[in-house]
């Protein structure tokens, strides 16, 4: 049966990981910053350039008021929205981020995963693993956070980290192996196989 | 290591047998309608009076305004959070409601549990296992719900159902055996032992 789970995360709170030892468990494929990659591609836009934009959202009204196209992020949404679907449409999968339990809502055999952990443990873990430089962790956290948080709730219009929301929910604090453990082990029920 | 798990629930995701389940598993006390029979037998109301009034908050301002004393149901909720208090300095535990999660927020070994579950889902166990008898259940489900999540904000202040607020929450479509199976798992490495 074909099936794919999409995980959204916290900033620092290791939900990427969590989602490639769980599709390393699975035997299948992990999408996250190949979504980068393969939104590149399909839109023309460099890398980088999408890498910066995708987690931006529209920066203006005015400039929506005034332009006759798509603002470019809304292009690039659209763009990675292609990208999720095909992923999702080829054989199972798990993807991070990228907005894909709104894009995907409809599909057969999705399961919703989201993952977060306290502030502290998570400024830690930017500081110790991420490869990021700040004078203040908290801070930076805390604005991509809310960076994430904008730019969810403006491409889907839902809230973010609603439990009602996800087949199931993880404070990472139990470790990425254990996180990774539970949800395979919850799927596989869920999904009967 | 002693510990104490608080479940809340939506009304019919099954939470409460999840609970029961859990309980056993782990060879811990459980504890639910006792709460009733407890905050009873401290408050001195019968345990009918305290059944209907353990999910309502204080029915007026009006009457706030007026009585010198706290209104009975805060009087109930006073008595039920001693209730709490007690079971969890005595002994590891399980508790399903009585906004545990509040009441014992600062104690040490606390895990935090919600469960959800869809709509339909829920109105289907509550007419095919709760012994209720509605001529029209999704009003009923909605309704339980609505007077399960004020009584909840009156008393905490939280908001109901947001993912951080727990360690694990989960939709109990995979069924009480799995959920009760991942909530263990999650707790014996969250708790290391």
């Amino acid at each position: 049966m074909k099936y794919t789970i999409v995980i959204n995360r916290e900033y620092g709170s290791g939900g990427r990981l969590i989602g490639r030892k769980l599709a390393s468990r699975l035997g299948i494929p992990f999408y996250d910053n190949d979504l980068i990659r393969l939104t590149a591609e399909k839109s023309g836009f460099s890398e980088e350039y999408v890498k910066e934009a995708s987690e931006k959202k529209t920066t203006s009204l005015l400039y929506s008021l005034y332009m006759t196209s798509l603002p470019v992020s809304d292009q690039l949404f659209l763009a990675q929205s292609q990208v999720v679907r095909d992923l999702a449409a080829k054989e199972s999968c798990v993807i991070v981020g990228g907005c894909a339990d709104y894009v995907l809502k409809d599909i057969r055999g999705l399961v919703k995963v989201f993952i977060h952990a306290p502030i502290n443990d998570r400024i830690q873990r930017v500081r110790d693993e991420y490869n990021e430089t700040s004078g203040d962790y908290k801070n930076y956290v805390t604005r991509m956070d809310k960076r994430r948080i904008t730019y969810y709730r403006y491409f889907t219009q839902y809230k973010w980290g609603r439990a009602h929301d996800y087949n199931i929910t993880l404070d990472s604090t139990a470790g990425p192996d254990t996180c990774a453990e539970i949800i395979e082990c919850y799927i596989k029920t869920f999904l009967k196989f």
